[in-house]
């Protein structure tokens, strides 16, 4: 059973200034439940749903049967899963790294939850976004991502002082940068992705020491942000000949 | 104006059932009828708008002034552009080609419209698909293809008499591939990917000559079949050291 209090409390976890307040959100699906045992377990604070999750639950995690209806008004989304779950915020684990994508103002959920996907499969730990750049604990960006937010740590900050203030090479996703394919590149330094629309903001440009692009073979007009992460990912991740 | 009548029609060809009697399809705002202006100017029968286009139409097509009401009635998208055009069944150009994609049940329209873009920006001018891939004329491709429709040739047929006729190389996304960057390939051939969930079919298995993969660097879970065509595509494409 669960309390009409309790379901708008959850309800309010869809909100970011909610989420900060108690410094929860909520995650859908037995898929991404698993996700947060393997990964974050003390994270997973309790679960609500209308069937159990078929493997073992960390102690310290409450499991609450409720009803469909009782699913429906708890779950942001249109079709909602068996399972919804409570989680704390991740704890930054600060792990030293060469390697990181920036985020300049990405503001759909989707290409924030598939960018964070992308970074879990390329073994990026720590995604840099500026704090105009949607938040991570946004339901979409969660969902989107998979259960790669329990994987890859974001920060959000000033990204124009954080870029100003390392030694790593800066590279930018730009439509007037070196052809990616014939680049000398390595897997050292910052990575940055810009707006959907906008690109990469104007004050940030004198920071990016090595413009990138992708080059175009046919007569599509745009990559959008996500399909470019996953294939400049790809091209710092792949070996490459000396 | 536009007749009650005519606004049936319109919210009709969301349905593939009218879309394929009428042989026509929707595409909305100005920037996909830019592209279907540039690439398609035949096939732009009629636009809808609460303003005109800025840039010349085609002779034949007409524009007819719709207030807001209209358009939100004729729009297939929640928050509809200024306009909505009619357009007529794209012809196949039967183009020969030596490198092709071939979707095996891609069911997500999302996942079909940024397919169909990545085939743009790649310079891939034939897509063949299974007949129970998604229909290219379903609005939600058609708006994530973003123009790509207009240059993308998308066949459906039996992949499996497609894939069994061909004396090509047949390339499969499989989990157990050969490592995409250290695989000697060209681009000639067929990339097959498979369905979101289940992969390529049982049946198209032993079709594949070629099984390749994305190796995986970090900890994430999967990739999603967009991402994976976008990666693999860019290997298919890039320079190769000999």
């Amino acid at each position: 059973m669960i309390s009409k209090e309790r379901i708008k409390q959850l309800r309010a976890l869809q909100k970011k200034k909610s989420r900060d307040l108690k410094q929860e959100f909520i995650i859908e699906g037995a898929k991404m439940i698993e996700e947060a045992i393997k990964y974050a377990p003390d994270n997973l604070l309790q679960i609500f749903g209308t069937e159990p999750i078929s493997i073992a639950l960390p102690k310290h995690t409450a499991f609450t049967q409720i009803d469909d209806r009782a699913l429906a008004q708890v779950s942001a989304l249109k079709q909602p899963q068996e399972q919804v779950a409570v989680c704390s915020y991740l704890t930054p684990r600060q792990a030293p790294s060469d390697f990181y994508l920036a985020l300049d103002t990405i503001q759909d959920p989707g290409n924030l939850g598939t960018i964070l996907r992308l970074a879990a499969w390329f073994g990026v730990e720590k995604v840099i976004a500026s704090r105009e750049t949607v938040d991570c604990y946004n339901p979409k960006v969660v969902q989107a991502s998979m259960g790669a937010i329990f994987n890859v740590e974001v920060e959000y900050l000033d990204l124009q002082e954080a870029l100003a203030a390392t030694d790593l090479p800066i590279y930018g996703a730009l439509i007037e940068g070196e052809n990616i394919y014939q680049k000398n590149i390595s897997r050292k330094g910052i990575l940055v992705m810009g707006n959907e629309g906008s690109g990469i903001s104007k004050s940030l440009l004198p920071l990016i020491t090595d413009p990138v692009t992708i080059p175009q073979f046919g007569k599509g007009e745009s990559l959008n942000v996500a399909m470019a992460t996953a294939i400049l990912l790809s091209e710092f991740s792949r070996p490459r000949p000396l």
